[in-house]
């Protein structure tokens, strides 16, 4: 693996020891390497000078007009770093940042759904598939497990039963001998889990990587998803939305509808992303479905994104059923940052 | 803020639409903003360009020889970036990471105790102190609530009541009627939860920044910090150790010892680091001011530090009584990696 560690060092000259000698000092650092220096016209924005070392190192170094001075260092992973550590000592900066990993191959940086940077101890991929609906990746972490990720988005790790419980009503509810729709949910958890409280019948649609979980996430499904069809359940390898439609006009009701199969959109204009109008699609058609005392569970985002949550309430305003709807929030292990979970319930049953 | 935006965008040449247009590709880019362009020799270790625009702005791009394209573009806030989305669509790159801030004047990046690189979302300084224990900050995240950050170490959030119930025995125990030490726990959180459990008498033995926690852990503390004593609580003001002593040399017994005081140190070599030591002495004393059926309980530290794990088992193996030992790991919301918490309880009594 020929990746490029990325060292950072940044402090300001206000804080630096002695703000006369630090760019000589700096400078004499990397001299001493045997560099060679390049000083760029900067067009009065502050010092700016590359040093290119024989086995590859650059190192840049820029005194901002404003007292700030910024150090990188790209090394590849055999080389050694001792005069970031001079640095280090000689201008009493903080803990330095670890080292950006570029170019490796298992790439350690899955950003939160609020667009936070998030290095995981990620160490191998697991399994890929260039899906007709996705990207999937599983990817192992040691503390997590594995990671199922889709186009990208950190999905579920085995760690993550919190998720599960929390899509299932945190406890609160007793799935004995009721009947059950899970739309979605692929990684076989929420079934897995529903399924341990005996109920009458659960109904599971999805059409996607569920062979992947099958065989990589079996701290999440256990050996459900190795038959589509088991006591008390099955699974509809199918598109939802025909599903729904056609239970809706079958009358079909059930106690519990489960919706496993998106994130509230990140976007926060619903008219332009039809994400959206699918979200909306799909909750009507779940409430459709449900017994007059029947409950809708669903994923919300991260708490921080406040707008797109406030937008999927307004979803609810419009649906033709009155809907009470209430949020939870939980500390999902692999996700690195807080998550609401949303459950609805209709309350004016002539709809 | 005249922080500095730093973002990164990598691709392997193998993998972009055609290779050999590439690298003029990018130049034209670049070359259309009207950027000084410099060319370095390497020495054999693939291109390196550097482009220095007339607004600060600096781009680096290399073609690294095993096929590797690295490109680091940094500008100032208030500077547009509209030529990386020009990149990532011409690469057909995956989502690229967000951009580093450097230099800002809140600082988002507080690396993991197992030393990966975490963003917060942290938009202000609530509190700084530099106490003769500490470097003491609180900050403020949006999701997560006032923050502890302890000599540049997360220490704990609002959020994260899971932290003060976990090393409370995570509901477990019945603290009523019961003599309880705490050691540490400065932010208050232990003291505000046991004490709604009615126990005889809570004492609590922390030296250091409670002012702060007072004022701005409130959804931590509560008012239980406003006052050094209460209803079946005393805070003593002192260091730990000659409380202890005295306390082993009185025969005095406490049902729980709660040992908040610091992480199971990272350094595995225990010879060499004097926190070792200081966490042998803790425990020893603990142990000895436990009722026969009393309980130890204290944090680990991220459980990915096995090594570290592995040494504090062994400090319990070299005590004078012999003593059981139990970890249950917990998701503790602002830590973003998972949390080994241990508890202990003498098993021989002769000792």
């Amino acid at each position: 693996d020929m990746a490029l560690r990325h060292y950072t060092l940044d402090f300001n000259l206000s804080t630096a020891v002695d703000s006369a000698s630090t760019v000589p000092g700096l400078l004499s650092i990397f001299h001493e390497q045997e560099m060679t220096e390049t000083v760029h016209d900067t067009n009065g924005h502050g010092y700016l000078a590359t040093f290119v070392g024989k086995n590859g190192r650059l190192v840049v170094l820029r005194v901002h007009s404003h007292g700030l001075v910024t150090i990188d260092l790209q090394c590849y992973e055999e080389d050694n770093i001792a005069e970031l550590d001079n640095i280090h000592c000689l201008y009493h900066h903080p803990p330095r940042l670890p080292a950006l990993v570029r170019g490796a191959k298992v790439d350690r940086y899955w950003p939160t759904a609020d667009g936070r940077l998030i290095e995981y101890d990620i160490d191998r991929v697991v399994y890929e598939e260039e899906s007709a609906y996705q990207n999937i990746k599983i990817l192992h972490s040691q503390q997590f497990g594995n990671i199922l990720v889709l186009n990208g988005d950190i999905n579920l790790a085995e760690s993550d039963l919190a998720y599960t419980q929390a899509i299932m009503g945190s406890g609160k509810e007793n799935y004995a001998g009721k009947e059950v729709l899970i739309l979605g949910g692929g990684d076989g958890g929420i079934l897995a889990e529903v399924v341990k409280q005996k109920p009458k019948m659960i109904t599971m649609v999805e059409i996607s990587f569920m062979d992947g979980c099958k065989m990589h996430m079996r701290k999440t499904c256990g050996n459900i998803l190795d038959s589509l069809t088991g006591d008390h359940y099955q699974i509809l390898v199918e598109d939802c939305v025909p599903v729904l439609k056609k239970y809706v006009q079958e009358g079909r009701l059930f106690d519990y509808v489960i919706n496993d199969l998106t994130a509230v959109p990140i976007s926060t204009e619903p008219e332009e992303d039809s994400t959206w109008e699918f979200l909306g699609l799909i909750l009507d058609l779940s409430i459709k479905v449900l017994h007059p005392n029947g409950k809708y569970f669903t994923q919300g985002n991260s708490v921080n994104l406040t707008e797109a949550l406030n937008l999927y309430e307004e979803q609810l305003g419009k649906l033709s059923c009155a809907v009470d709807f209430s949020k939870e929030v939980v500390c999902v292990p692999s996700y690195s940052e807080l998550y609401p979970f949303l459950s609805s319930k209709v309350v004016d049953t002539i709809c």
